[in-house]
C-alpha cells in the first residue's frame, strides 16, 4: 500500500523504456522513441519539444492502464531537462480521447473504484500543473475526461471540422462532472458557459468551441500538427523560470484544492459510482453505445 | 416572530389554493391552475413544466406581498414531484418586472425594512438554488430586482426589441446592490462588465444585453414563450440528478455566502435605507416616476 | 523609519506645492494646476476633473520618485472635495509609461529594493482603491506597470493606432508579475486570457487589446481626451456615495489581499530581484535597450 501522500502510481511498476537512439533519418534533429503500450512518446532534443500519441484503439479510452502510461510519462518529461514541451494528440482517426473508460466503473469493487479515481486525479494534478508547455492538438472528438485533457493544457488548437466536437458532457450519462473538472472548465470559458455547458452536457463542435473560447485555435486537420509545433516554439521563445512561476502562479489555487481535497474526493466518488440507480445509468449507456456499433 | 434561522415565510399564512383542473380545451395536456393575487402559475404535467405569469400592475414591482407569493410559489412547485421546471415571464406588457418596490424602502420602521429585506433573500435563494430547471422569458423591461430575476435564472431569453432594457441600475437611485446581487451578476457576465454597469447603473436595451451575455438569447417577441418552451424541453431531456447536482456545484458559493451573512446582510440593509440622505433620493426618485406619469 | 501599517509615503517630504490659480484664459472654468516635476496635474474645478499627465522624459519609466509623486498627487486629488475625478495621459509622445523603472531593480542595495517595492504598491493600492472615478487615455504604449497603471483605472481609452501596445510583459524580462497584477488583470480580461498573456509577456496591439477587452474603446488619437472627458462626464452624471460602495464591493477582495500579505509581498520582491540570475537578466535587457537606442 502507498503511504499517505504519496502519488498512486508508485506502487506501479513503471511500464516505460527507453528506446534506443532512432537513426536521424528524415527528422532533422536527434529524436528519442519511448516504446509505450498505449501513448507513443518522441522527444525531439533539438527543440525540447515532446510529441505524445494517444493511440490506444478503438478510441483512447481512459483506462487504469492509459491513465497510469500517461502520468508516468509525464512525470518523464517533466524531469528529463532536455524536454521543455509537450504536444499532446491522438493516433487515432477522429477521436482525441472518448474520456474515462466505463468499463472501469461499472460493476467493479470499491478498492477498484478507489485505485481508478486516484489515477485520474494523478493525471490531472500532473497535467495541470505541469512545469512544461502544454499544446494539445485537439485532431478528433473529445467529450469527458478527453475535454479535461484538452483543458488542462496552456494551449488548445482544434482541427476545423464541425463533426469533431469537445465538452464535458458527464451529466448525458447522469454523473457528474467533480469539481475539479468545474474549475478548470470555469478558467478557461468563464462561469456562465461553464454553468450551462455542465449542466446540459453539451459537446461542442468546433466552431462553436472556438466562438466560446474553450478551444483558442481552428486549423485545417492537415496543418494542425505544424500550427502546433509554431505556437509550441512561441511559446519556448520565452525564458522557462519566469514563465513556470507566472503558470504556478494561475493554476495554484485550484490544484490545491483537489490536493486538499483529494482523499474527500476518491470516497466521494466511491460513494456515488457505486450507487444502484448510477450502475444502472452507466449499463443503460454502454448497451446503447454497443448497440450504435453493430 | 420567527425563530432565528427559520424562513420568514413561515410565519405568513400561505395564500396559496389549488384551483379546481381546468377542462382540458385548448391545451393539449392536463393543467393545474393556480389563483394567485399576483401571480398565476399554470403547471402542464405532461411536460413536467410550469408557466410563472407575473400579473401585478401597473409595473409588477417587487412589494413585500409579491415576493412572499413568489417565494411560496416556487416552493410548492419545488416540492410537485410532477413539476420539473419553470418558465418565468410577465402578463404585464413592455414590463417584467421594474424590480423592488420603492414604497416599501421609503417612510416605514425600520421592522418593515427588515421583514421586506428577509423576503427579498428569501426569493434569492429560492430561485438562485432552485432545483427546478429555470428558463426566464423576458418579455419587458426589467431593472434591478427585475435583472435579478433574471439573471438567477438558468437561461434568459429576451424579446428582441431594443426599448427594453435590463440591468442593475441600483446606483442610479443613489443606493447600491448588495454583495449577492453582484456575485450573481459577476458569475453571469464577468468581472469588467459587472464593475462598470453596476458603478453606472445601466440599463442596457436588449440588442446590447445580448452582446454582454447579460441574456442568451434573442427572439422576436411572439415567439418568446415558444422559444422559451422548447429551450424548456432540451433542459429537461437530461437526467434531472446528475442535472441538479452540477447546478448545485456551479452555485453553492454563492449562495452559501448570503446564508452566512444574512442577519449582516439585513442589519446592513436596515442601517443604509434609514438613514435620512437616502430617504431623500428614494422620495426625490419617485416624485420624478410620478411626474413622468402626469 | 515608518511605524508598521502606515504608509511608506508619510516619511517622504511632500514634493508637492500648489501654483498660483491660473488666469482663466482660454479655458473656460477656472483650474488649478499643480507644479510638479514629474506629473503635471491639472484640476477643473467647475466639472471636478483633475488631468494628470505623465511628463517624465524619455518614456515615463515609474522610478522611485515617480511613483511617490503619483502617490501623493492621487492622495492630494483624493483629499480634495472638488475633485471627482481623474483622467490619466501622457504629455509624452508614443508611450503612456515603460513601467517600473528598471534601474532602481539592478544593482542596488536590499533597503533600496524595499522602499521600491513599497513605493509600487502604495500606488496601486491608492489608484485601484480610488474612491474618484479614473479614466486612462492611454495615447502610446503603455507595459508592464505602464499597463496595470491602465488596468487600475475605471474605464481605458486607447487611441486607436497599431503601432501602440500594452500588455503584462514582465515574462519577457524573465520577472514575475505580482500576484496583485495578475488579480488585476483576470479581473478585466478574465482567466483564459490572463493566463496566455501573462505566461508569454504578450505586449497586445490596440485593436487586439480591444478585442480581448483589455481595453474598452479606440478612438483617433486627436479625439483621446475629448473622448475620455466624455466619458468622465457620464461617470460624474452618478451619485457619488453609491457609486464609490458599488467599487469598494467590487475591488475590495483584490485590495485586501495585497494589504494582509504586504510585507512577505516585499521580502518576496527583494529575495527575487536579488538573485544573480534575474540580475544578470535586467542587464541583458538594459543593454539591449542601449544598443537599441544608439
Amino acid at each position: 500500500l502507498c503511504p499517505p501522500g504519496v502519488l498512486s502510481l508508485c506502487c506501479r511498476p513503471p511500464s516505460w523504456d527507453r528506446a534506443p537512439r532512432q537513426p536521424p533519418g528524415l527528422l532533422l534533429a536527434p529524436c528519442r522513441a519511448f516504446s509505450n503500450n498505449k501513448i507513443q512518446v518522441e522527444l525531439d532534443e533539438s527543440s525540447g519539444v515532446a510529441m505524445m500519441k494517444f493511440k490506444s484503439p478503438p478510441v483512447n479510452s481512459l483506462s487504469l492502464d492509459f491513465l497510469t502510461e500517461f502520468s508516468i510519462s509525464l512525470e518523464k518529461l517533466e524531469n528529463d531537462r532536455a524536454c521543455r514541451g509537450v504536444i499532446i494528440t491522438s493516433a487515432i482517426p477522429k477521436i482525441f480521447s472518448s474520456g474515462l473508460d466505463i468499463m472501469e466503473m461499472c460493476g467493479k469493487n470499491v478498492e477498484h473504484y478507489g485505485e481508478f479515481w486516484r489515477a485520474v486525479q494523478e493525471m490531472w494534478l500532473r497535467l495541470y500543473g505541469s512545469n512544461m508547455v502544454t499544446v494539445a492538438a485537439v485532431n478528433g472528438s473529445s467529450p469527458a475526461g478527453g475535454c479535461l485533457i484538452a483543458l488542462s493544457c496552456d494551449y488548445r488548437i482544434m482541427a476545423e471540422n464541425p463533426k469533431f466536437s469537445i465538452g464535458l458532457n458527464e451529466a448525458q450519462l447522469g454523473i457528474v462532472a467533480p469539481f475539479w473538472f468545474k474549475d478548470t472548465f470555469v478558467n478557461v470559458v468563464g462561469h456562465r458557459i461553464a454553468e450551462s455547458s455542465l449542466q446540459l452536457g453539451s459537446l461542442h463542435p468546433a466552431p462553436e468551441a472556438l466562438k466560446l473560447g474553450l478551444v483558442d485555435e481552428l486549423v485545417p486537420e492537415e496543418k494542425l500538427l505544424e500550427k502546433a509545433s509554431a505556437v509550441m516554439a512561441q511559446w519556448l521563445a520565452l525564458p522557462d523560470h519566469a514563465r513556470q512561476l507566472t503558470k504556478s502562479m494561475m493554476r495554484k489555487a485550484v490544484l490545491d484544492r483537489l490536493v486538499s481535497h483529494r482523499e474527500e474526493d476518491i470516497k466521494y466518488f466511491i460513494n456515488f459510482i457505486s450507487k444502484e440507480s448510477i450502475q444502472k445509468s452507466l449499463r443503460m449507456y454502454m448497451e446503447m453505445l454497443k448497440k450504435k456499433k453493430s
